[in-house]
């Protein structure tokens, strides 16, 4: 089967490696970056504008299923583009865009489009869903998600695995939860809690938006997603986004100046936020359910947590997300999820094989959910 | 005795008024704000722009002294105006400029010029001097000293009771004092400490740089200024510096943008740090002085605590910097203090006579050191 990746980032070149170790597989990657091709082993590489959909189509046409791991602003484009070419989709680019909006041309195409296929959303929403298909009932899930690099330096304690705007954009957007059935709104950075987590100690949990499709396809009256860092660093982002820090709106300065002071924001703290050459992280999730089983009420919850590959150097971030990835393409390889139109990783996990056939993928590359069941 | 105030500010405002009460002095205020001039009562008023200097000279050779009150970067041209007209300064405007470079000029004009005339520096050199030429010998000096909010809101609790320009300086600006006699320089925002006060609670103190003339006049071996905050506003502001939010040398944007992350910052925090109209702050100041005194081991502290006066609304920053400047004008006024050339406050506090007067012009206003000494 011939297999397109679009975009050699880090994600994206963690699942070239993956995909291209699998011998029915056929892999080629298409990215605009000569350097970022260059940095890949011997697979077929296409040197390509991917912000241009129709360089996209003419691409995914010549291919039987397109990875879409391109930049987060560029996803949607992408994404359309491929179904445009009736080309089937897993896709981990967490564009902003309504994904069900492509669902109509999907359908048209007679394709499957898998949308959101990272570690959370993705994985998360895998496991949501199986639970949802087999439990009783489900009343909450809360899922705990952060990426942190090993060492902790002073002030931030982070770096930013992936696009430091994306993870500014976390700090502002305003959070949307369900609470008793009923969809709220909050600012972003709020109700922190500390967790613990073994291996790494004690983290700080705040509410940021990152249920994506779950507030759609999912019926559980409480849901919620928090991020996870280092205590402390929520404090000094909400000092920095209450000081109007992370504001996208210009002010003139009195020089008259005009600057957005996001982007000063940005160009200040991402140098500092950038992993260093072969510098250790890690990914920890928490998923927590509660609902009900045989009539009484149970609490399952999931612990991961993933360090960087020491052997190959491959981030954690790369591997949870980009392992969930190909673990989906995996399922449209092997015929195991047809149905055409967008699917999310909840609706997938409905389905009992593709839930275990995932969680095994995960555990032969190393990435392990521990689960932890208690009943009243 | 003609006397003119050259500022009309807050400061300035608070001496206009407490020296228009002294039945033997004639006092004029010159501002070029009419806004300014207008919230002041019934004195004599010029409306002119004191950052020309034939204005500032043609105006002090009108009078017999002259009050430099003026914002910081106009102080050393104001000061070398009124000396060049050969008319007695009483200075508070805390310019950067050394003020020595002004000697020649004064003992020329054959006037005396006091300057560095506020709380600290001012009323803390004072007490320095005093200690110095009366104890057998001084071994260490250090001078905690903030003004404050009442109220404290997060998450700076803090407002800035005079430029807050000049406050940003001062979180930046590399830091002088002496240590076993050798000068040494550190950054600013170096070394907290809690320090407790009562009538306020604990707060934070950190190195800045504030000895100016100390660091050439006085021969203790340990000289040390210190700022306090309340608890965790050093932290934000070391973030923010550390960071480069008050970088001062301009960067390049992504798309452009040129600009200086100091004038951001500023004009982001500035409208914060405002005092609303009306609301309460405070002055708080320890100088902790050890040396010897008849052969054994002292250790002499003061303790000032001042607040808004409720009645006048006169700002605890006002009533400590502004009497302790007018207090200096009655020294002059009195013919207490003659001697032609710039003298800081610690040279006039070596005079017995000059020490207890300044001290006692203070406390009739209710501006109060308690004194507390500590032997071996």
């Amino acid at each position: 089967m011939k297999i397109v990746v679009l975009g050699a980032g880090r994600v994206g070149a963690a699942m070239v490696q993956d995909l291209a170790g699998q011998s029915d597989l056929d892999v080629t990657v298409a990215d605009v970056s000569e350097a970022a091709l260059d940095r890949l082993g011997r697979v077929e590489k296409i040197r390509a504008d991917l912000s241009q959909a129709a360089e996209v189509e003419r691409i995914a046409a010549a291919h039987d299923l397109a990875v879409g791991a391109v930049p987060g602003p560029m996803g949607f484009a992408t994404a359309r583009a491929v179904l445009n070419a009736g080309t089937p989709l897993v896709d981990i680019s967490f564009f902003e865009e309504d994904a069900f909006a492509l669902d109509g041309l999907a359908r048209e195409k007679n394709v499957p489009a898998l949308v959101d296929c990272g570690v959370a959303p993705g994985l998360s929403n895998l496991i949501l869903g199986h639970l949802e298909s087999t439990l009783e009932s489900v009343d909450s899930f809360a899922c705990y998600v952060g990426g942190l690099p090993v060492e902790r330096r002073a002030p931030y304690e982070y770096k930013a695995p992936f696009s430091p705007i994306d993870v500014l954009a976390e700090y502002t957007r305003p959070v949307r939860l369900r609470e008793h059935g009923r969809t709220v709104q909050r600012p972003a950075l709020g109700r922190p809690e500390r967790l613990d987590v073994d291996g790494v100690g004690t983290l700080e949990a705040f509410e940021t938006d990152g249920l994506r499709t779950l507030m759609v396809t999912s019926q559980v009256p409480n849901l919620i997603e928090k991020t996870l860092r280092y205590p402390g660093h929520r404090h000094l982002m909400e000092v920095l986004r209450d000081s109007g820090f992370l504001d996208e709106g210009p002010v003139t300065l009195k020089d008259g100046t005009e600057v957005r002071p996001i982007d000063l924001t940005a160009h200040l703290l991402f140098p500092r936020w950038q992993l260093r050459e072969g510098e250790e992280e890690l990914t920890a999730m928490r998923l927590v359910t509660t609902g009900v089983e045989n009539g009484k009420a149970i609490t399952i919850t999931y612990d991961l947590l993933d360090r960087t590959d020491a052997a190959t150097g491959t981030t954690s971030m790369a591997r949870t997300t980009g392992y969930t990835c190909t673990a989906m393409v995996r399922l449209v390889v092997d015929g195991l999820w047809k149905r055409p139109g967008i699917s999310p990783p909840e609706v997938v996990g409905r389905d009992a094989d593709c839930h275990s056939k995932v969680i095994d993928y995960l555990a032969q590359r190393g990435v392990v959910l521990r689960q932890r069941v208690e009943t009243a």
